[in-house]
């Protein structure tokens, strides 16, 4: 942590900030030029970041340099993570490709999907049963029932399903449905959520906030790797921006940021990011060789009948065509699909 | 809505979009031109909404004219909704004064401040007990010791309690000791919670979250009047964008804007907007010039050694004496406080 | 300037940068601890701010304490700069109010705007003959022609006037006809424009760009100061981010800022901000709330029929009736208009 | 154009605005349900693109469907447009690889890169003489003595050579010098520049604005096409958001929703977009893959000494194996490098 006082602090204020800082256990090295005092503070990782110096008299500006996680990064274990989950693998290697409609509508729509996703060569099935929705009078999913469907369909194929938990009342019971649990983006800073997770044996599909920096992404995996599950898939869906042609903004370049900072796999949601069928493709393609660990996408056969996201839904076709598209890039990347 | 057809969509392509329409029992009105066709949709709001045709062949645009809420819209309620707590009074002319620190720390600590925020003219009290936090490391609040502590400040002085509901399944138990419920930024699309709050009886104080739309603002409080709760005050605590100066950027035009489109009261939130304490009592003014029916401010009686948000508390004096510089703009702007 | 060193870098890239420290002409001031390593830089402005650090091996992070910016700043010069033009006065207590139409559309209209303009208490006329237009397809502006008719209708009435100078190569042109000299904000790093304008006599108004932090809107006044040009008048006009309810994002934080941070005056666009009528009122009020020292606002006989931004200009009546409004808040803050 | 009623607005307005559009001289085709009335306007691109109708009574939404631009769509040209300099060649399919360093700085440092770039498969050799920097105090490139040196470097390896024209008055002068005129991100909408530039007869590299939408890039684009010039190459380089990990984000959805809105060639920057070099490499992979026509990259002999942006300049060795790396994806991608 640097603190910068401000220009021409008086002695008695830099004085009271180190006393502070070596109470607290802290080490305090000054650098003082003719206009500028920075004071440099040495400490284990906690202490330091308790410590609360931006209201100090005098103080102009606090920077930390140590960074508000450890568990999920590089320098805490250098080998990636893989997950597991049933015959589907996601990082150190291999590629995951999760696919499915966004919403589960009925068991023949699941049942169809399913089959087009196993056949394609999809390594996961996706289905939301519940749907955050920004107003309460849209589609909010069929819920449980949704949830069972989804199982079914997933278990038609053999293929492991992922599905999100929107209240923490319900996490047991999607963990008893569903293979992978998803922490959607407006859930990312739900903490209470992020904490339940953190205590199960379920991976979790953790997406980026609308307006989370990357350092937010890993504290918020932080939270469910310090409870104890290590299971944490990390996802890029796109931020929110001033541009409206695209629904989002993918950030791709924090795909290749999250990789080289943390050791836990990273994907890319192109079909939420931008919104737009005609963009999912090249997107696709763009963040495999950005260095992702797999896609998540989103198939419907009927898109023009979804109940939700249409404009941006494969039909089967068009995925079955994805996939034979992205396999030679995949392997170019010298990853397995 | 309208639905806007590509160019020279062909004739087919528009007669399925009419007739879908027509058997979802909506109307279709076509504006042909040349090039394009736009085709206006007439139909109920909840049937409107829950139609998805932006996976249509030959759609290009679909623009929702008709708004995803109801309940909150002067158009529903043109007189201010008017809330009243214990003594407390926010909406209809009644300015609220909302004080006290970021978080709960200790006995002492709650009823100085409770003490200094009453003879100020504070006309509510508030404290964090539950505090979200990005990284796990941070403090994260005193939980229901804290809200005992807070409940016996604001008894000590006879001023209702403001605090933050973190996890939906503490909401009965904060509800239990404060007196107004809370939902920070981070949980305004949080639609479990919304929906909980929805369905008990304490008022609810609404953040916007930090990216948030002004119609996802409005969409998110419809979620808690459709569940029968109508006391809603909404607040507005900035945005995130490119500026670092402040931490966040307080969106003044949208308490104006949000004062004419809703009945719902509108507070503004100086202190974590600006993040800096300098800047505190010019925002206070500009959010009273601007329409707000309140502020929340945070004062702390010590802000050196606060535990959290130090560099942007108030101490005692500055309280007392921005309480002084405000009055004056208050009446002016026909407000009691 | 603060040098963070990666975390266990070697003695020899320590070395090594300080060497070149050294060589420079700097100071350094080595603050170790066991992990991290940070070294302070002292020295002089120019030096400093040219020294290119981030390089080096072993650096993670240069930290620039120095402000990219001298003149400009309160530490330079402590008391406001007030701005003369003719008889108008901004800054220093003096309340500029700028009005009048967004373009130059005929005589018959800039004498109706510059006599409605007189008689409701504006200060200056404002109005545009080159337009800065995002489509080659909409009207530029009636250029010198009406650069004249601004002129007469400003002498009608005796009030100077204001207007975009677009082309470096019109300055001179433009300072013949006009007394106070508008940079737009898409021109607000146009350093050639800028120091071109640095050389002249005519006061400058400089509008922040969409998309410029605090730090450069005063970096681009440094430009006109360093040549020379002493009177520049900052104005916030609204800056790009997610929200489209309102065009663009009225930051009065920055404007609060701005105060603190240089003695330059500083005034406020509500009308380009927000880009709808009924805000600008409310976001006037703000504006003056939040310390500015002035406001501009568009104004125009006949506004369904303005060549541009009409939907956010002011009829005759309705500017008479704001100007009223906004008296008693422009004396409440201590300021004269 | 779609001109969206309020609710109930009255006969007498909606037959205003009929009216007004009548005797502009285009068609009104009238949606009326029970609340909302919507009126599509049919008419030629300038006719309804002058047309101000937000101001009019009654109106709420002005909705504009055609495009601000038409020359460079995709609709009015649909094969690519392939920009030829002397040997080398973007577009259609030739894959462009642009680099050099930030600025020039001497006759050795642009002779030892020039010979790097085409060693390792360079197309053009970029060096910035004239560099708009937010501070006046920082270094502003070696001007016309820069222009010549970067010509001899380009000369001594046979290619073409690259730069910015920050002033008008320049234009004249750089294309005496270079190949290929680059306008920087902060001159994207300096429309003088532009008209300018549509005049003469090089190449001209257009960087989208830090703020700039896709509509926007294309309409600057157009006011070039519109002058005569129909050699124009789009890049994208990063937009501002509130991400601080990377400088910028850089948007690759945009290059891929640019290549199919127009037919001009579209490049990406990865240096400036994010800052680091560390994620050069793995941007420019996916820059690719999304479909770019070309690369933009600084290449520096010695990047610590850099005396601009250092901290993302490659070094020799590195570019030679961004090179290597690179190939066998523009081959996949079906291009030629």
């Amino acid at each position: 942590m640097l603190i910068v006082m401000r220009d021409h602090a008086s002695q008695a204020e830099i004085d009271h900030v180190v006393e502070h800082l070596h109470e607290a256990g802290a080490e305090a090295h000054l650098s003082q030029g003719e206009v500028k005092t920075v004071i440099g503070v040495i400490g284990d990782r906690e202490l330091i970041y308790q410590l609360e110096m931006d209201g100090f008299p005098g103080v102009t500006e606090v920077i930390r340099v140590l960074k508000p996680y450890k568990l999920i990064s590089r320098e805490f274990q250098a080998e990636d993570t893989v997950v597991r989950v049933k015959g589907a693998v996601i990082g150190g290697g291999a590629f995951g490709m999760i696919a499915g409609p966004c919403s589960v509508e009925s068991e023949a729509q699941m049942l169809e999907v399913a089959q087009a996703v196993k056949q394609a060569g999809g390594t996961m099935l996706r289905g939301g049963a519940f749907k955050p929705r920004t107003s309460p009078y849209a589609f909010q999913g069929m819920g449980l029932e949704g949830l069972k469907l989804l199982r079914a369909a997933g278990d038609s194929v053999e293929l492991p399903v992922v599905t999100e938990v929107l209240d923490v009342r319900d996490a047991e019971t999607v963990a008893e449905w569903a293979d992978v649990l998803q922490v959607g983006a407006r859930n990312m800073q739900n903490f209470m959520l992020l904490e339940e997770l953190g205590r199960m044996e379920r991976p979790v599909l953790l997406k980026r906030g609308l307006s989370a920096t990357i350092e937010e992404v890993l504290s918020s995996a932080e939270y469910i790797l310090k409870g104890g599950n290590r299971d944490v898939i990390l996802c890029e869906r796109g931020i929110r921006t001033f541009e409206t042609y695209t629904r989002n903004t993918l950030d791709l370049a924090a795909v290749a940021a999250l990789r080289q900072l943390t050791h836990l796999p990273v994907i890319a949601d192109p079909s939420h990011a931008t919104g737009r069928r005609e963009l999912v493709e090249p997107m696709c393609r763009a963040a495999i060789a950005a260095g992702a660990d797999g896609l998540m996408v989103e198939v419907h056969p009927d898109p023009q009948h979804a109940r939700c996201d249409g404009p941006q839904s494969l039909d089967v076709p068009a995925f079955t065509k994805l996939m034979e598209c992205l396999r030679p890039l995949v392997v170019l990347e010298g990853k397995r699909l």
